[in-house]
């Protein structure tokens, strides 16, 4: 297939997708231009565009600077990603044309400075028809993973540096509070690591049924039962952990509030909101509030080798398909309530909404 | 010496310590009547005194209830001990009467609740003439040791354990936020595990010049230069930790937003008031947020071992010693403005504030 020379690409802007004609970017040195085959709508992706104005406003390393000719870009979303190799930069093609492949979201411009893919004004996420990456950050992926599956190894990542950050062992006993696609990823990941009781919490019957498949042993419906009084009572002294994967900021003291002694919370959610809680209460129990941000090479790898596997499915997570003209649609379906847990964008396709069986 | 019947205790209340007179206990079984040798006073007492409504507002298992004939007992302070067994209780008698001994401050009460020596208004603390304490927790320390050195073993367990909290390694770089007695016995705690980068920070000069004698390798005055600067600047990525050591709630906040990447904050003063951060601040620099109470019998153990072997010489923070009738005294004069470090009372004798050399 001949590469265009302009190519849709997804931006968000202050409330606001839009789909841009944007040239192709052309591979630099060390980069790989890859299409994009598939990519997940991310929580953190709905945070960037309400949030846009504030999270942007704090200059991170690599924004443009106001005035830039960049500056006016928006956030290029997608990370989530799935891609086929379809041209080489100065320097690469270990990889070869039509390799499908996975990698963590960054890749390196101006010789050395890290940008996010799918986070940044710079360069163009998953959620454009075509994007760079690091040909060393490849991971060529084998022939029966769904490119569904390799866009699926972003959050199973997220996941498993959550455990990681948390250093939980089989010993524990965790509560996930909040059974969207991240809380679900949590818990199968809790699953592989022998954790041997997993408590998931969430209001919705459905999310609840779903926790249970992917290796929950109890569900607590928040709404109608304690379910800090069910991790007290389930787990030894100074052996509870508690992931946080709502990403709702009011859940977060009366977590503190209300965990056992010991106890590690670690927060996975996205929170926009101030938080203010007591410290004396959270001193007296000796809690841990450790936060999470992204994953390792290492977790990204080890997610996609447990996909390729098959010891971790994350399939059933998918509720919905949408070409890349349906991401406004699937942004605006995602902000309001909804039964949705992940929806797949195909950038290379037209088309809005298409919901899975 | 005969066991008086009746002895002095000392008080406290909302604002307000007083020297009662108390009948003397009788130790139950497991218990030994200790004679008080002498006791630091320490910011937690403060805190106790001038918070007691509302630390006391909330039950804790053991606590008289209202109507209790215990309940208006106020605290009966003083958990930075160092006493003489004097009387055995039924089923002790393996620590012989006349032993100066060490303790973790606790005691149980009613066959097998703990409740805090010096922290209750149930048992009486060290800033009573006698007090109880398990035999099974007795360390019977050599001669030696001074008395000060062992009530000072307190602060130096809460320093240890807080490098256990927050998995200090020698690799690690520290920031020591507040060079009061807990941040210097901290500062003296890292040296003792091989940190070879200690930042130790305080606004007051002498305060400083002690946390280099301690073992500080750069000591700054945060009302001049910026301690977490310094802190990026001298540590490894991902090695970085602060040991909060000032009880002000006030500096919690500035120190999630300026701390490196990856940084383990360990919270070790004592707060009242209530903290408000932003989690999206702490969610991308990774951060922890550990909270410490008390410390283990093994923590406890380890003080009194590096006491007694040398290795660690508390004394230098011992800024005035003080008799029974004095603490009141001595808690205003903590209370304002004031050059102490630790001032240690010695229930045994009369006589108001002595300072040190």
């Amino acid at each position: 297939m001949p590469i265009p020379s302009v190519m849709k690409a997804v931006v968000g802007r202050a409330g606001v997708v839009t789909v841009e004609e944007h040239p192709t970017p052309t591979p630099g040195s060390g980069q790989v231009l890859v299409r994009s085959l598939a990519c997940g709508i991310c929580g953190s992706d709905l945070h960037m565009v309400h949030h846009y104005d504030e999270i942007f406003s704090q200059p991170r390393p690599g924004d443009p600077l106001p005035g830039d000719p960049d500056a006016d870009n928006g956030v290029l979303l997608g990370h989530e990603l799935a891609g086929e190799v379809v041209a080489h930069g100065p320097g690469t093609g270990s990889v070869p044309l039509g390799a499908r492949v996975a990698s963590v979201p960054f890749v390196t411009v101006d010789g050395d400075r890290r940008q996010g893919v799918g986070t940044s004004r710079r360069v163009h996420g998953a959620l454009s028809e075509y994007f760079l990456l690091d040909e060393a950050n490849l991971i060529v992926v084998p022939d029966h993973l769904t490119t569904e599956s390799i866009a699926l190894a972003e959050p199973l990542a997220v996941a498993i540096h959550a455990l990681e950050r948390g250093a939980v062992t089989s010993d524990d006993t965790a509560l996930v509070v909040g059974c969207g696609a991240i809380g679900l990823a949590t818990i199968a990941a809790l699953r592989m690591r022998g954790v041997k009781t997993i408590i998931a919490s969430d209001p919705v019957a459905h999310r609840r049924s779903m926790a249970t498949s992917f290796g929950a042993t109890n569900t607590i419906d928040p709404l109608a039962d304690d379910e800090f009084v069910a991790l007290d009572g389930a787990s030894e002294p100074n052996r509870a952990v508690v992931l946080e994967c709502a990403g709702v900021t009011s859940l977060l003291r009366p977590m503190i509030e209300r965990a056992p002694g010991s106890t590690r919370i670690v927060v996975v959610g996205v929170h926009t909101d101030e938080l203010t809680f007591s410290p004396a209460m959270a001193m007296r129990k000796e809690l841990d509030l450790r936060f999470t941000f992204y994953y390792s090479s290492e977790n990204y790898a080890e997610a996609i080798e447990w996909l390729s596997a098959g010891s971790v499915d994350l399939a059933p997570l998918v509720t919905a398909t949408v070409g890349v003209d349906g991401v406004d649609e699937a942004i605006q379906t995602l902000s309001g309530p909804n039964d949705h847990i992940k929806i797949i964008v195909e950038p290379w396709r037209e088309g809005g909404l298409s919901t899975t069986s």
